[in-house]
């Protein structure tokens, strides 16, 4: 494989945006996971395409690599316009979506499958609001002993 | 990847136990397809084991292999003794096994997993040795015709 600099991984700004390889079970062959990864970020693909050398990539990612470095493949150097990309064979696709992840949340350890990692990752995330707010619920009466309470009528 | 001569694809004799590449809907992204083949004979993967460096191969063909030329990896040279090889990881035995192989019988065409490859095929073989002894069947009434019959009784 072509050795990237850091520069690669870091003008397509998708941390955020992509999930990590970190999330697949650690035991995988490397190319196995290598097979999954976006050859411009390393990040597990997201919406993939493919270029006429066989290569994969976030659609994103080789578009921006496409505007900054030119129309080549970045793990093979290979022409790669815009207009060359394809959609990945539905039977790749489907194995990539049927990936088990493992969700990082501390206490959770679920394997989720790739295709509903974000929905899982949002559940965590509503839990934790509504924790939160029962926290602060909770906590009212003790405020409210201090406060005159209406008791109504 | 490190050039293999016909030597080493030849010397595991494996081509009619093992199955094709070619099977494979031709559309899959190469670096997919290499994750799912031996790096000693280049048939898809047959009760595959790992070696300490993450590659892959049919336990006989790597067994096969230690033995003709030593104890390290095909593909990278890195050591690997028969002690070293381990179970690859489940969750790429799943997608492993549930590969859709393109039967090649003809009129068939259908999508079968990996793993019920080999009973599809079975039946194709069941059916036309049916086929055979239902047109030998067919054919024993004329001749028949020259031969004395026994009516019974
Ligand atoms: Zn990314
Ligand atoms: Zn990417
Ligand atoms: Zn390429
Ligand atoms: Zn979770
Ligand atoms: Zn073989
Ligand atoms: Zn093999
Ligand atoms: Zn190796
Ligand atoms: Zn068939």
């Amino acid at each position: 494989r072509v050795k990237k600099g850091l520069w690669v991984k870091n003008f397509t700004f998708c941390h955020k945006e992509h999930l990590s390889v970190q999330l697949l079970p650690d035991d995988l062959p490397l190319d196995f996971v290598s097979a999954v990864t976006c050859q411009v970020c390393g990040h597990l693909l997201a919406n993939p395409v493919q270029a006429p050398c066989g290569h994969l990539f976030c659609r994103s990612c080789i578009l921006k690599y496409g505007r900054a470095v030119g129309g080549h493949c970045p793990a093979c150097s290979l022409p790669c316009a815009p207009a060359d990309l394809t959609s990945p064979a539905k039977a790749f696709l489907g194995v990539l979506h049927s990936l088990q992840l493992l969700c990082p949340k501390d206490g959770c350890g679920e394997r989720v499958r790739l295709d509903s990692f974000r929905p899982h990752c949002l559940g965590h995330h509503l839990e934790k609001r509504q924790e939160d707010e029962q926290r602060s619920t909770a906590t009212e009466p003790s405020l409210d002993s201090y406060l005159p309470v209406n008791k109504g009528g």
